[in-house]
């Protein structure tokens, strides 16, 4: 099973696809960022992201993919610009006809670490654990990417089972 | 000049179409309003906006999108789910190669009634008017997005001067 992790954003979408050979054992195949240009229109920014992440998925050949719900941030106009490039990020996925899971924030961490208040360090420390890497993947965007593909191997195993 | 404009949300999203016979001639060829099943996951939400939506433009031979910017409302939920639709809105427009201008609330009132703090019935009022209606649109997503596309009318015809 493959699940496709996203972690969303309009400048810089991050990306992580992992293995899950068994019930516990994951492996990451690929991380990476997708960035659009800051000089184009918001339109322009979307469709290249809708473009670029199509292309992501023709080569990922994912089962399940995972991105993260939005929370509000201080900075609403962050907040509006998030959300409207996980609007096209959600759409293409859909397109592509990929079942998605869609945790919050609380939700991710206490999957990856048993604690729904964890950090940035605990949850990178576990990710590392957890996907036998031998450092913390970079950039950060990457990472949670793959955190949240580690949700979906952990998750989308349970819905199954239910289904 | 065929305008089309669009009144963003999820649940229901306004479209109009007029077509500008000369600088100061409108005339509305269409108006409806997309809607989307409640009992729907977001992702397939926007799915069905996406592709109902490029069904439209398809149909609607526009030469020129006009779609608002989102202000923030006080319920945010709200807004978050508005502007994930949007999303997706401005990259099907930009996919169908139609140009795009995105007016504030104010500067969409400015331009059809000279007043940035029009209310509603004043708005409606003047687009009755402007595109010589017998009455006043409805639902009012539809009549917004008339509205929308009158400031295309008269905007676009200035970038396209300047361009």
């Amino acid at each position: 099973m493959r699940i496709l992790g996203v972690d969303p954003g309009l400048a810089t979408i991050g990306i992580g696809l992992i293995e899950a050979q068994s019930s516990q054992v994951f492996r990451a195949l690929d991380w990476l960022t997708i960035t659009t240009e800051p000089g184009l229109s918001l339109p322009e920014r979307l469709s290249e992201l809708h473009d670029d992440l199509t292309g992501f998925l023709q080569q990922a050949q994912a089962d399940l993919a995972v991105v993260e719900k939005i929370y509000f941030s201080v900075n609403k106009k962050t907040a509006l610009d998030v959300a409207q490039a996980r609007g096209v990020i959600l759409q293409t996925i859909q397109e592509s006809g990929i079942r998605l899971l869609e945790p919050t924030p609380p939700e991710l961490k206490l999957c990856i670490t048993g604690d729904g208040h964890a950090d940035k360090r605990q949850m990178q420390d576990m990710l590392v654990h957890v996907l036998n890497l031998k450092e913390i993947p970079r950039p950060d965007d990457a990472a949670d990417a793959l955190a949240l593909a580690v949700f979906g191997a952990v998750q989308g195993k349970k819905i199954q089972l239910i289904a």
